[in-house]
């Protein structure tokens, strides 16, 4: 049996946090799709367009690797794709409290489905996109923050 | 002297959750309150009379609840209906330190009220009215989430 | 049916945070067995009957309060005593950590039993009876951390 | 070389917590400037001009302690006002991690810039502007938590 | 290349939290070699060999599963053994910053190595291997913390 | 008023985590003593002897920096030599809740001294003495976790 991966998010933008632990996750599966969930009620900074652009743009080449968007639950689009993984990156003892409610509740609506964490690298533990949402709201240099090459379109 | 204590909440819906502390706690005092707090400021998923439905449905026949609604400080509400104790289940570590500070200023505002905390179910632990409303939102099922035999009217 | 609680511990020695949880849960309870649990394992720094003592001395008086020692599984003393509830205090989220797989682990044994936990008063939430000892090691004044007016027989 | 600290915040309104952390910081800097971030997005509950009054009658008097605001990134703030030190308080767990991340994000923004914690005084513990903004619109009375002597104009 | 996981722990003795993540994760890896670190300076319930039957008995049969110990450094046995994952369950948030530091200091000793995490059942979050010990050696019944059919050798 | 902190510690040894802790918080204070507290009690790896030469080694040539030893209370000590600080670093929010408990008993037994927290580095988070202990017990590399030049006398 396959073990495809889905990675969720809003990516907005991408890290290199979350480029991390997808790059340390691929030799474990055999896919892992890098998919963006569709929030109507959230407003976000990047369009999805842009955003889709961010993603194909740092995962270029790596043919274990697809870009996707998905709408409702996160076990729905697993199902839908047949996904059996959902890969995530662990950070700080918040974090986790957060992501085993979401795990729990995942395996509870989708027994089949098994939430993988890994260890975010400790130079990341502070960083995620809200961090770099505020330091581009204030004109500030996020380049360090996110994926090497990668160009937000705003003049970094 | 009577052992009146309130469960204050949102209820947005009632979830297994609150039932099994509550069901739990009935031993332990008198009567219990079971108070939906009002908040304008708040955009609630169900009604107020749709919840006020919901836990009547659920603590139909129990002499020692008794269901209400409140406007304003819940230590005021306590001083009004006579209640020495406000009851509060505990599920995880974040949730404590949320409870603690509540708790805490409460008895500095009333220093005649004890909060007094249950453990989760464990199987409850990741469960919460917003992941409810969640699953709700993208059109999944619930049931196993809310108390045995509740129809939210929402065709579950 | 009678509402009695235990609150076990090693109270090596009693705190001014015990007392103050016990003293604060009185009203709640029909009575409450304060209980040292006999540890042949662990080196004590007060001998059994020093504790016994302290307790004595610091609720007496109180006609809901008994004084008495354990051994065994918490639980087989709750059936034994006909103890239906046990009495903590929550200081820290590492306490409620612990506490909380204790008392989980403790109805897996014995369904039928309640834990039941206050807030530690904030003024106490970083004293415990290892602080108290350590002082008391090192030669310094312990008035402050133990229940006012307690000689610990060592000229304090 | 001088030794100046900001003590960044909203101060909506100002607490007896961060009266507390500033004022037993002062020994240890030669210059505290207490400063209000202007966030346009966020609402508030006193205006900017209420909660510079605040601060300046809080500490009035004291020649270490200079009052101030700002727009954009706290570290390019420190760098325009020659600041090398961030003071912040520390009260919880949750304080902790949120905190962690501010600061090493700072770090990596601007290298130069040391984060200063101290710890919150155990009755504040769960105090904070939020809170006493809570009690003020359900009409309670917050005189216990805010500078003795300080009229929020309210009343009180 | 094959997905080799090593899952190292004392199984003092084995608990159905072990046999749980142990099984889920079968279908993620190619191999999973379920090791006992020797510990000379540990005094430990059962003995080595005890314990190796115990985990012999409840993996019997499962192809994908090796027994084994080892001493030393994890690290060093993992590069012998030429596994390349280290499999860990999580059940709280005190875990998470234990296992976190043991995750990121095998990472700096051995850059090649990934600890991927899966989350323990909720049903079992409470439960380790010392709490079994506890209850054995005060006599009480451990027969639902282990692994079905596991006879620990004690009348149970 | 002179600016005195002590960095009090076991130094069992001393890691690339203290190190840099210390020479960070060196503009903040006039002298800084690092100060190993003696413990009878509890057996250590490396002598008291080394210890303090492992100190003396890595701070030789800093003037502000003084290397001591002291038994008794940690405040005791303070009070002998003057000083009105306590240097910590902060790590996890596990170090926090144990450091929290320190420095609130500490301010009680002498409430002239303040506690003073910086964050340890990212990269260090992971990283103890107890760790370092730990690899040289078995053999391995340990000279990425203790300050750069330094020798153990074990032959790395």
């Amino acid at each position: 049996m396959e073990r495809i991966a889905i990675f969720p998010g809003s990516f907005d933008p991408i890290t290199c946090g979350h480029e991390d632990i997808i790059n340390r996750a691929v030799p474990l599966f055999d896919k892992i799709i890098v998919s963006i969930g569709r929030n109507e009620d959230k407003k976000n900074y990047f369009t999805i367009d842009q955003r889709l652009g961010f993603l194909k743009t740092v995962f270029a080449g790596n043919i274990k690797i697809e870009i996707d968007t998905y709408e409702g639950l996160t076990v729905d689009y697993c199902r839908k794709v047949g996904a059996n993984y959902i890969l995530r990156g662990l950070r700080t003892s918040a974090d986790f409290e957060f992501e085993r409610s979401i795990g729990q509740v995942n395996k509870k609506l989708y027994p089949e489905i098994e939430t993988i964490f890994l260890l975010t690298h400790p130079e990341y533990t502070s960083l995620n996109s809200s961090v770099v949402r505020d330091i581009l709201r204030h004109g500030g240099n996020v380049s360090q923050f996110i994926p090497e090459g990668l160009s937000l379109g705003l003049g970094f």
